[in-house]
């Protein structure tokens, strides 16, 4: 793994969650790379046959001749998928302090991740692109608080790791689309669900929300004029 | 990652193809542990509270004293989710080979799991435990197999990685079902389907699945009579 790193192209989307996973993991390894923004509603005929055959975002090409984003060499490979990138960096650039060194560490911030995806995710995604109750968005949002530690500043300690990468672009959106009366969602009930949060229960859930937006590497990857513009267009009927 | 190994003991059932994933890991990597059955239809009551809240397998229990697997110990640190314990394990015996220690490598064995749950896992289950068609199951095995190399033995090269040890246990069920005539699927559907796959177009993929089950350290956590026992009982209406 102490190989010389080589070419790295991202194509990636300001507005997309996964996208500024991979985003956060370079800039907290402090990578040199190309960044390429694909654009989700009107993608590059290229894209899917020479980047991603999912032709979702965000993707890696690694390796091969030094090339325009636009004109992907086969002598790369290409890599997908927002976890796997953000520890393929972590892997790259064994110095990034976001991978714990130690198994238990690593295994507790993973197993965070695994909540993130099956406790807090459905709720968001259910609220704000489906219409759904806010319920489960609370519910999500206690389910990550009862994980914190107590007395540290981010998901599993002190340190900043993979967990607080894979969380706060899903938060982030969630905040800003509430923020903004943005969604699916009834009118008025994202008032409901920013006034439940705001709750003193949830103290510890947002002074780490709030630590997460604070970290330069997000402030560095986020772009809220673009993300509130991108939304308008999705939500205006 | 190089400080002693702690006790381990892991909480596992024989049908469960998530807990063969880690035992497989620890098998390959000459782990010491002790291994506790849990009756999935009968789980001891103190499972849940002591060890695992979701009260599924695999579980492990790592560190703290040397006690009885059914009073575990408040000192242990309790782990779960059955791929983040196999790369638990890969970190805690660094001289296994299944986690590949190239950084592309790495990335390309999640990529294979990640593709197993996304495009095989869905149409097994909806086939044996939900009684659909066996179409969908034909194109996770399609799917699977546009993924393996050319004239390599596993899943990403030659070397036998976690990639192989995610799909073993669940391609090892749906054999062992479709062998048997077991599950929700209308009765003779099994004989189409395993016809479908006998086709020379999945000669690659047959060759690949049939290297998985003659792994030793498949060979060693597998019981077909145990689980086409508990499928007898389960499928029997």
């Amino acid at each position: 793994m102490a190989a010389a790193v080589q070419n790295i192209t991202l194509y990636t989307a300001k507005v997309c969650p996964y996208a500024q996973r991979t985003e956060l993991a370079l800039k907290e390894a402090g990578a040199n790379y190309k960044e390429y923004q694909i654009d989700l509603s009107n993608k590059p005929e290229w894209y899917a046959p020479k980047v991603n055959p999912a032709s979702k975002v965000p993707a890696i090409a690694y390796g091969g001749p030094d090339v325009a984003p636009d004109q992907p060499s086969p002598d790369s490979t290409k890599l997908a998928e927002s976890l796997i990138l953000v520890e393929f960096v972590a892997d790259l650039f064994p110095n990034a302090t976001f991978l714990p060194k130690d198994p238990v560490e690593r295994a507790k911030a993973r197993f965070f991740i695994d909540q993130v995806g099956a406790k807090f995710s459905p709720g968001y995604v259910g609220f704000v692109l489906r219409g759904e109750s806010h319920t489960a968005t609370l519910e999500g949002a206690r389910a990550i608080q009862a994980l914190l530690p107590e007395g540290k500043k981010y998901a599993i300690g002190d340190e900043f790791t993979i967990a607080d990468i894979a969380f706060a672009p899903f938060w982030a959106r969630l905040k800003l689309a509430l923020d903004h009366g943005l969604g699916k969602y009834q009118p008025g009930e994202e008032k409901v669900l920013l006034e439940a949060l705001a709750a003193p229960e949830f103290a510890k859930f947002n002074a780490y929300t709030q630590r997460l937006l604070e970290r330069p590497s997000f402030k560095a990857t986020w772009d809220p004029e673009h993300v509130i513009g991108v939304y308008k267009a999705r939500f205006s009927n």
